[in-house]
């Protein structure tokens, strides 16, 4: 449990008149409780949930299977288990629900997630309970991450960072894609890291293309290559994208990237609290421009138990948000100055880590000096 | 497209009366189609979803960012885009749905996947069409493997039982579980695995756990290793566990090792058509009970584009279902005789595929001699 989140969200709750939320999704439960539920991601139907009340409560439901890891974690909180193989998950949730008192609360649920059917078995378990969608509510309080957070962010933007730069080093000329990307995952879980996700290896004409792994393709003299990676911990995930060329830089790369390091920069420049993510997306697109490299849909967004989470720093937010958000101390965010489409066969792309502080920025993947592409030997 | 399961769906919604049904999981997409939509797994929203009609047509949603991919994969099926950041997917689906003359018909949809909101507002922009849920019946599908899948699960098998070979092979007392999983992922990427999932390292007491990933902690004398892998590829995964020892077995592990493998042949044996799940999993008790090892709730489950799939192998199958199921041909299992309480402070396990074939079955995960305990030097 962690009562910070708790008392974030039961203040939350109490300005909006719910008198209690349901995450359902895995993401919210290690939100509110710091720890994933090891096979919640992994098996939709092993729901893992948390009831949080306007009163600051919090009670857990998990699936037997998981009892003994929820157990030595969740501390003292109410929890409810329901046997996986003979009983119903939401009659479980409801049982729970009375419980509490809260069998004719208004109740926040994430619509989002919580799956068409378990609502429905819900609804009819809990007559007299109005159901109202949270989603939007958690995931603003989840915008503005606290210090527990940021200190772990900062930690896996590092370790992603350094295992592409022990990557590159790990291979040269001849090597293949599955060779950095063994050396990449070796430097994650080494750095501690419980796992990864989206790991990205395109190099030569596949630099082009945006979410692919790695292949059998060797490194040619002159090749590009993106590479990218999500290191993960008890479910927050930081990704990093590097690019680098292999012993030479192909015909204007080395001008693109420039660019490319000057939009880093401009947004470094750009973020602080109170900055319009839109000007900051616009500043961005202007600069794409006067290289006369293509735009993209959004050039960062937000970070932390999600691959992309609001804020995006991009023309049209995600539809039904406000259409513009001022930056605000707290958040972290993931930036990609990028071009898949130079024009000239190849694809580059740096993505960084930024935390928004008091003052301004901090970068978070600070590993790799990125002024200068890397160079593979 | 996948025509023969295209046809295989279409015959099942005649017998059931449904003129249509929609896919929202990323598992009955790649089902139908072939493939994954890359970051459908990863962003919850990004919805991708396939239409199968009762007369055996095929059409197909996407998000604007993966439209590029599922163009170049998903042959001259009619795909419809909806933009992430302006349009509403639901109502894309509507839209699709009605021109494709299904406005007021009986439409499965998967209750168990769709988010309750989305379901709402597909709802309301098509009041006259009925939904039903399809869950069970493309579970049911997707039961029976095609040539083409059991050559793939095949594949993944081989490649999962080799890369645990390969890392017990690299390392040696001394090392750490973080050593294994390097080996470990290295092997399953160099072996041509698109992905990963459910990396097991539990060494030492850490063994006990059941679903642990790799520490710092050192190999010695006398441990027990117990190591699991699901390899990746095209959305299919297949899951092998395999437990070695570093330099000697420590008391009793070697009797009970030999235990779990007259498990393993007495269900190769055991397994063919007509078999009874229910009868397989009790015969497999009673051997356990042999030697006062504890129960477990199931010992085998299908696999293919889920962790665990129907049929269970075990005594209460997932509720709503039958109590009990015959085996059939093409059926792909994972069998897992395990014991992660031995009452000696280490656990055993011994993952294995196999596949249902027309007279008994067939080892999928052949590449390593289980018959004795794998030692690590």
């Amino acid at each position: 449990m962690r009562q910070e989140i708790v008392d974030r969200l039961a203040a939350v709750m109490k300005r909006s008149g719910l008198d209690a939320l349901v995450t359902s999704s895995p993401e919210n439960f290690a939100y509110v409780n710091g720890f994933v539920v090891p096979s919640q991601p992994l098996l939709r139907h092993r729901h893992a949930m948390s009831i949080v009340t306007a009163d600051g409560r919090l009670a857990l439901l998990a699936v037997d299977m998981e009892e003994s890891t929820v157990r030595a974690r969740a501390g003292s909180a109410p929890l409810a288990i329901w046997a996986e193989f003979s009983d119903s998950a939401m009659d479980k949730l409801a049982g729970l629900l009375r419980s509490l008192g809260l069998a004719g609360a208004r109740v926040g649920l994430e619509m989002d997630h919580l799956p068409a059917g378990d609502f429905a078995a819900l609804s009819s378990q809990l007559p007299a309970a109005r159901f109202e969608p949270a989603e939007a509510l958690l995931a603003r309080a989840r915008q503005i991450k606290t210090a527990e957070e940021i200190s772990l962010l900062r930690r896996l933007s590092r370790i992603a960072d350094q295992a592409i730069g022990d990557s590159f080093a790990a291979v040269q000329a001849g090597s293949t894609e599955l060779d950095i990307a063994a050396a990449l995952t070796r430097s994650v879980y080494t750095q501690g890291a419980e796992q990864f996700k989206l790991l990205i290896v395109a190099t030569g004409e596949r630099s082009q293309l945006p979410n692919v792994g790695p292949t059998e393709r060797k490194l040619r003299r002159g090749d590009v290559c993106r590479v990218e990676i999500f290191s993960v911990i008890s479910g927050y995930q930081a990704g990093v994208c590097r690019t680098a060329v292999v012993q030479e830089a192909p015909p204007h790369a080395e001008r693109i990237w420039q660019h490319l390091v000057e939009c880093k920069y401009l947004m470094l420049d750009l973020i602080k609290p109170g900055a319009s993510a839109r000007e900051v997306y616009q500043r961005f697109l202007a600069k794409l421009r006067e290289i006369d490299l293509p735009p993209i849909s959004f050039v960062g967004h937000g970070v932390g138990l999600h691959l992309h989470e609001e804020p995006y720093l991009g023309t049209h937010p995600v539809i039904g948000r406000t259409d513009d958000v001022p930056l605000e101390a707290g958040m972290v965010l993931g930036i990609e100055p990028l071009c898949y489409r130079t024009g000239h066969g190849y694809g580059m792309q740096n993505k960084d880590m930024v935390l928004v502080t008091p003052t301004g920025c901090e970068l978070l993947s600070d590993r790799t000096d990125t002024d200068r592409l890397c160079v593979i030997r």
